[in-house]
């Protein structure tokens, strides 16, 4: 049995040795930049502690896996486009760097890249596993519109919040978590608890990501603690808060959503206090907890050694105590 | 049998009957729109006749040719936001209509959408007919780089013009072809013959729409004649043109080519005089006509009926001899 760390430096060598062809330069000098800037590689790893779950033999997954963050970060090449941002982990984006058609034009071959490197699956599984990469694809782009969508709206419910992180975040754990165990040769209705456990934790793992936004502690957290009460993003707090708040509260709240001349740290002071007046940092720890305690019962029925259900178990855990 | 004008109903059938989903409507609503503005739908139609020419049943391609039919028009859509265009068949471009990243967005949905629909293929030849697809798509984009990297390169070869045309263009015909004859369960020998038929047919295809944009009567040509002369674009013509040009008119190419203000119908008919001086247009048909031979000889290589056979090369003819 692989323990986690044997399985993330076989993923981390794998993604270092990868290589891409040299020309045209412009296509793949920002593929190769992108993958180089690090990252927990979070989904690779939970793909192939799924497929270790199943089949002792993981570097079969190891092609799969590198396509999993390689579609990763093709969404993070033309995300970083659309939100028009200058870094990505503290580096210039692909398009700061290059320019914007070279983002749009390498984002779009790593996209082809990925079907390549998941087509190195068997046969046996191939159909499947494409099915799941398809659907999961689709959901990342379909999270991410209506992630745009919410910018310009107003009154956007918990409900729809959820529904947009399970797209935007949570699919792409999930089938990463499913395709490695399909990998693993995994019979299909334990592949799928697998995906559940998956879009659980993703959920669990956006919400986390939303409080330590605004509760995070600034020297571990890695970047600016408040960014999104600055940037009024709709997260689970705000959208909690909006929807709790009353009377002085709520004239306060809009107040610092329509500022427009503000202090930075004023506006993050501010909100952060009316977010404890109302509580939503618990209710937010509360929904957190109430889908990672569903990811893990989705564990709980997989059939596999405890010991290695237990990995996934601590990895999960480690993952939502993060601080960073 | 089925005849050309009938694979190209089956095609433009299938094509406007295809249902997206409604929601987020932001991403699919651009697909529908730039799926209806219409074209000549050769890449499906090509598709369907390799397939037609070793197996009697096209019915099972058709999905195969919507998703090539979906590919190119996702490129279409990302090309359009590169070079910044407003019009795509006279109707406002996707980032036109609605923005930039929602023809980012669309496009990769665009792409997953085409995978999809190429997996309806049989398991015996899923593998290969990914392969096929992969490689195509690959060489599209790097086609792409190398025509944008071409704006800002002074002494662009003919022999690089080529290969650009033949990674931007040729090898989706190519990669069509194969991959209908692939569905058609032809032996792998016959199904590259047919990749050699698309690839040299899709050179002459090109170099044909070269001379078209300068020699096209502009009553049948649909786009504005001489858009390439007035933009500088390096074509077969041109680049030829700067080849062979001296003294007089070397001095007379290189004015036009660095004037910054003139009158539109003089630089055309200027540049055209310089281009019939050389006799660059002859150059152009020569090269053409050289590509057709080559593929009509790959054609006549392959083991199918002539009559289906002759199906395929007169709708290359009549390709080659198209005034729009």
């Amino acid at each position: 049995m692989y323990s986690i760390s044997q399985l993330q430096d076989l993923v981390n060598k794998h993604i270092a040795e990868k290589e891409y062809p040299n020309n045209p330069s412009e296509l793949y000098e920002p593929i190769r930049y992108i993958m180089s800037l690090g990252g927990k590689r979070l989904r690779p790893a939970l793909l192939l502690m799924a497929c270790n779950l199943f089949d002792g033999s993981v570097l079969k997954a190891l092609d799969p896996a590198l396509a999993i963050e390689v579609f990763h970060n093709f969404t993070l090449m033309h995300d970083d486009i659309m939100d028009k941002a200058p870094l990505r982990r503290g580096k210039p984006t692909v398009h700061a760097k290059w320019n914007e058609s070279i983002a749009i034009l390498s984002g779009d071959v790593m996209l082809v890249k990925a079907y390549e490197l998941i087509m190195s699956v068997n046969d046996s599984v191939l159909r499947d596993v494409l099915r799941v990469f398809n659907e999961t694809a689709t959901g990342v782009c379909e999270g991410q519109q209506i992630d745009m969508n919410f910018e310009a709206l107003d009154g956007v419910t918990i409900a729809e919040y959820l529904e947009m992180i399970r797209l935007k975040t949570a699919v792409l754990l999930a089938g990463s978590l499913e395709i490695g165990a399909l990998i693993g040769n995994a019979p299909k209705d334990q592949a799928q608890l697998l995906y559940q456990f998956g879009e659980n934790l993703g959920l669990a793992f956006q919400l986390q990501d939303d409080i330590l936004d605004v509760y995070g502690d600034p020297h571990k957290f890695g970047k600016q603690v408040g960014g999104d009460i600055l940037s009024n993003k709709k997260t689970f707090l705000l959208i909690k808060a909006l929807e709790l708040a009353e009377n002085l509260e709520e004239e306060e709240l809009n107040y610092w959503l329509n500022a427009e001349d503000f202090d930075a740290d004023t506006k993050v002071r501010a909100v952060t206090d009316i977010y404890n007046q109302l509580g939503v940092r618990q209710l937010a720890e509360e929904q957190m907890n109430d889908f990672a305690e569903k990811a893990l019962s989705a564990l709980a029925c997989v059939e596999a050694s405890s010991e290695k259900k237990d990995q996934l178990k601590t990895f999960a855990e480690e993952l939502l105590v993060r601080e960073n």
